[in-house]
């Protein structure tokens, strides 16, 4: 919050109490009315507000991405649909959208540095992974993909060790039962973030079965984000993956 | 039933009515008031009456099984307390209590057949595991144990390879997210039984997570017993274990 | 994995060491990108990788379908839709579709073994079972089918009993309540794999009534898979069967 | 309520409106302060209010005892402990308790009419059977008890049919899967009370598997109290036993 | 099963051994390969099968009304489709539907006798109501129906006192948190079959809510079927009416 | 119920036996048959029967909304759809709805007093809010909003902490984990109406997580009403602000 | 937190920068390292802070009562077992204890305003509605105790009617099914505050049964807070009840 | 499993096959019989492997210290009571005992890096914290506790904003509605491990509600482990401090 600059500033004269108690209370979000966008995340967090689509209606959706255009320069939207891509395609003419990830984003060109491995226990859970590798991607990551490695024929995740021994920290995304995460993290030393999916039937009631499989897990070193969050996962990793390559 | 050779006695006057309705009706179990035993069980399923001790009253036990014993020249009982030891003892003073199984039997000397293997996930699970391999055992099966492999070092899973592949059918116990199932049923080729236990805490909810990671397990081949189960497991295991080395 | 024989070839100069390294690393699964086909799973654990179809993306299902297929001359796909099944028609004609157990197959002519019975509760437990009965068949088994002998009427169950003696091993399929695997194992001395169907309403929640009835069976004998795993029964009743014709 | 009644003595002034006022209030319970006792429920309903010892703090028990004994004549209190029973005993010396079922009662001489079965699955669900079978008995009903007719040995049970026949009305009690009730209910045409137990252990979840069993019954004709609720079948199968006896 | 007429026939000579056989076997049901058509239901239970149409195949559907209707005069369908009126309209042109309760029946004229009190909390539980009416009565009892008499307002039920104090039989439906049960069962002597509905939102959870406030009544006298299911209770409702009526 | 008054009307001769039992029974509600619109409920509670449209069959919309728009000269409906609005309109020109709140209405001029402050985590709480807002305003309240001040950025929410000493009740509404209801009522002194919104996903099972957050508060003053009810928010939100005003 | 008057300080040059900052941290809590006293509390909320003392280590407890009864005059604490009330009197040798609420207090002499009514379904619900009537007391509030009014018997909770009448609040506390809430909340219009109990067994599942039917009442007016929470209701009920007499 | 080294081993004749077999597999763990010990786990993951104490039968639980202490010249031990500590104690003289944390620890010398913050809602949350706090030390990193700054007083918390920005990584640990992670994690940037704890009542299910809080956490950068596993937390956060010190 900075508070002491200001109070500094107050007692130098240097703005008035009236504007200073402005400064303190409006230059941190804008309000749109229906929203509050929050400019200040990317100074507290690092990165800017992120717009998760899902069930935003269309009144709010395009204001809220040309707000955070505007002000970071890239915006990136999660669980949109193909209707709202095309929506927000009429403001934003290139926007680039991924029917699998189903992220809407404008990204600016940037480096991608250090390595997060994004893996999956089946296929079905690659649209979940997607969206967990194209956040990082976006934050300013490295990602390294290793699909459909479940733990019913362990010889494929044990195939691939060397590029998990590169990573800087891992998303293992799984349905089901979830026993990747377990098997995963015990073969490595760096942090692993587990994605419970919504993948299976019957008694996984919904991805219940993972994320229970997860918060369980037998080997040190797993912490499990919700059922089916990509972004979450990705989001983190990013975080993790930079404090690694730049010691903080 | 073999309802049509008492028809015949019937028809051919070798029985009367009223023998022929008696027999039907009474051979088949002894009333003793508080517990009807099914002797015919053992004609049926191949196996004797098991005594589940669990909360038995005390005035019941020692009857039933006496009248087991009686019958079948041996008797199981599982989840036996040491104080209910010390009251069997007294009327039949040969009866063995192992403490960690809980498994209190008069077993007649017999030979073991075939090879069951019971694996855990961690020490905590052996109480369970020593149920099934001992009911296993009494049942006629030889059983191989095979402790603590859990998948957080799956090195030592994989290091006993050789002896999980000279098995007819594998009972796989485990607590927590009960990974272990999925990874054992990916190695082989015979089936699997999953016996989850309420080893863990917190969002384990008494075996409720390894339950639920089993049911959904990612590998064919896996089936499930109740939470903590090893007699069931057991029981199941030694009827394939004896099919197998029998051809039925 | 026979490391043994791929070390004794390496020390005698057979193989290369990078020829015995991509040996042990590439002759066991087909990598397609978003699919790591198990072809290794045929010779671990006897049956090639089946196809679970549900949700699969159509860019990857013909693609998964035409590997296995060409490795192991035949495929056998679960779950499947009408529209899954017109689009792999085009590239293998002869692929073979039942709207009733949804499963979607191309299979060589075989013989037919041994004796496993699949059970229902009722009518509308049907397309579980046929996706049980098949997927057995596929892999080589004789199949009894008994439908429609739920509890409230226990006389239709009873009337079958000589065909329950005749089975090596009995899928009991059942929604609501779940009854139909305790009475009937309790007629017999084979295992019964139990499947809990999602027929019912209200507070059968899916399923989950029919679930926790059958692995809180008081009949020794019964192990649980998922509920509506039809495939997952099948699975396991053709490995017993085959191990009780057989002797292993 | 017998407004009108009441409605016409104050018309013809028969009482007069103060008096009128304070009948319809006054007469229906005594308010001991810490309780109300319903002494209109014996008019309503037919019974006298019944105590749920469970839990009662001492400084009331003996005063609800002796409030309902006096106007009542008889006094039934459920879930007595043993120490309970000691200390009403010193006010009431004629009172009885029965460690099994844990009724507190005195009762008067009386003459039981019908026929009410009472049966269980197993031995361990003899308390709660024997809680409905001595509350119907209090209530006048006569109780034909038929115990441990578990489904896992169906001809146990069915070698009672002749007297499940002569039944008015059945309490079937049962822990585990529950599935005593659809059986008992496929093969009567009485209404069958089903009481699901807490017997059992892991996936039971203390009696919720049968519960859920029981309100899935595929049997018409079975409603369910809930768990552990000996005294509410009892209750009621004296209601329907009544009615069936004296014509309502 | 009435085995000792037929033994008794045997015995002298009237039937022979194979004729008694078939007789004990297949008297009992049609077996239609898909169903087995319970027609001993009716001497056992003293009402034919009833058709739960919800989900049943198109192709089954006429078979089963048609198999019923011919050997009982007379048929009842619960949860039924217009769809599938249509469809069974083809084969029985004089079948009727009502679409509130969805029930399909073709019923014969009869006396309805007794008296059945089938109330609701709201108008949105009249679906399920009605399907409890129209069982009953089609069974032959005389209902009386009392809606939309919830708690909020609870003057509305007491003004209905009268109505209530005729009735043999109470059958109280309602959703939400579903204490029309408690104190409806608390103003008369006649058991009540309570009936929770899966009207509601939120935390009602499908109906779960009721459930629980109904098996957890605090009046004597409640018992409980499945959520939504209107035909269990009116079944019961039913059975007890005709025994007040009759002395069973 | 008044009871005296009339009890003295009857004795003084005013009113004959049978007037006054009709005057009890019949003047406080209008019994539609299917529906009995509770016409003493605004004596009672000091508002008018709302109508919770949802679900409500077409046959009884118009009826019940006329029903009350008479008694009362104003009428409010929850959970319209644009449909029913349609429907309704046609006896009701007048009426008027909003698709956010999907309220439909027919309100009088009327003054609105006090403060109730309406506030939520996100935009997508913003329909039940709105459901708040308009319930209150309708009944007389004046009403702030403030909209999408979760904490995730709690600069937000500080910013407006003036606005939220003015309000004599608060109403906080969110999904995901509802740590909004907390936060807020740890800054003021009024009571705090938490309403849980299904806004969420994967574990957020349908709102259960907000609903149990809310409930665990670790700030006094929270109570807490059904998932997405908005309405029941806004009604007691009324009652507590008109309280404060007024001094009851 | 009155930043403009601080912010004024600073500019005038009454406080220095320095002396701000700390200003606006240091003053709102005492920090005794195992625990921050809430001095700020009572400016914000009205009420001081309130001990919880469930699970209080015994190193912590006294001091956290010294601090508030220094700050305050008077300290309540709630859930305090008899062997913590002897600690605590060691140092505060006049604090009360009550071991049916568990409420450990000194309290300042107050005169009591308004009325509150705490009412009960049943006799074991008193601890529960004691720790809500002494907190309100506590707070300043007149109660009025109405206890054993449960909906099975309705005549004796109508027969308080007239009392229910004067209450500005009412604190409905129920377990088993809770229905007492909905049926007290349809009679009167002020706020209900409802609190479920764990009492009841079997499916009331420690209190969720009576929780669920209370969130769904179908009343207007109801808000429920967390099973057993007495001191919640008390606290809130105190807020609204002075309010009301206050006009805020 | 550095393969190609061994490999290379081999067919230069370095060492013969049958040393190879042996080194491969038997290196990694040593095998105790009830447990097997998996030293390699510090090559992998940088850290032995930590004693999980609770229900470690005596036999093994002084072996499993002896072992591991003897490998690493340290060793760790979680959950451990009074008693064990007696019992190791014996063996292991300078072995240390901390009652609220519960752990059992002989520690080398060792510098700590790096910044944790632990922080927790409540006091009662303090025997998790250390267990957290603890665990981290022991692997090297330093930690700064800020206890008791739940957000029912948020100024707690904010006042110390400065402490939070000083770290790598946040452990935050809470019960009841578990706000405390997402309030801290919307203030800072870096990853936020949320633990939630079994502290609470009621609804809290054992810190179910607590769990499913921080599951949902609106903000960004929160993943969770199991309830009260304040081991894992300290575990994980160790691993990234150091990554962010060490840039790996």
């Amino acid at each position: 919050m900075d508070l002491r600059k200001i109070i500094d500033d107050i007692a130098s004269g240097n703005i008035s109490p009236e504007e200073a108690e402005k400064l303190i209370q409006n230059s941190r979000y804008e309000d749109l009315g229906y929203a509050k966008i929050d400019h200040d995340r990317k100074m507290r967090s690092g990165n800017a507000e992120v717009v998760f689509c899902q069930g935003k209606p269309d009144e709010y959706l395009t204001g809220i991405f040309t707000s955070i255009l505007d002000t970071s320069g890239e915006v990136l939207g999660t669980r949109a649909t193909e209707r709202q891509y095309e929506l927000v395609k009429k403001t934003i003419p290139d926007i680039v959208y991924n029917p699998v990830s189903r992220i809407l984003k404008y990204e600016k060109q940037k480096e991608k540095i250090g390595n997060v491995v994004v893996c999956t226990g089946g296929t079905s859970d690659i649209p979940v992974a997607e969206e967990a590798a194209e956040t990082a991607e976006f934050m300013g990551s490295y990602v390294e993909r290793i699909y459909d490695v479940g733990v019913a024929g362990i010889h494929r995740l044990l195939s691939k060790k060397e590029l998990f021994d590169k990573a800087n920290v891992i998303v293992a995304i799984a349905g089901m039962e979830g026993a990747l995460a377990s098997v995963v993290c015990g073969l490595v030393r760096v942090p692993v973030i587990a994605v419970p999916t919504s993948v299976g039937y019957g008694a996984s009631f919904g991805g219940l079965a993972a994320l229970l499989g997860m918060l369980n897990s037998c080997s040190n070193g797993v912490s499990v984000v919700n059922i089916d969050n990509g972004y979450g996962a990705g989001y983190i990793a990013n975080r993790i993956n930079r404090m690694a390559e730049r010691g903080m």
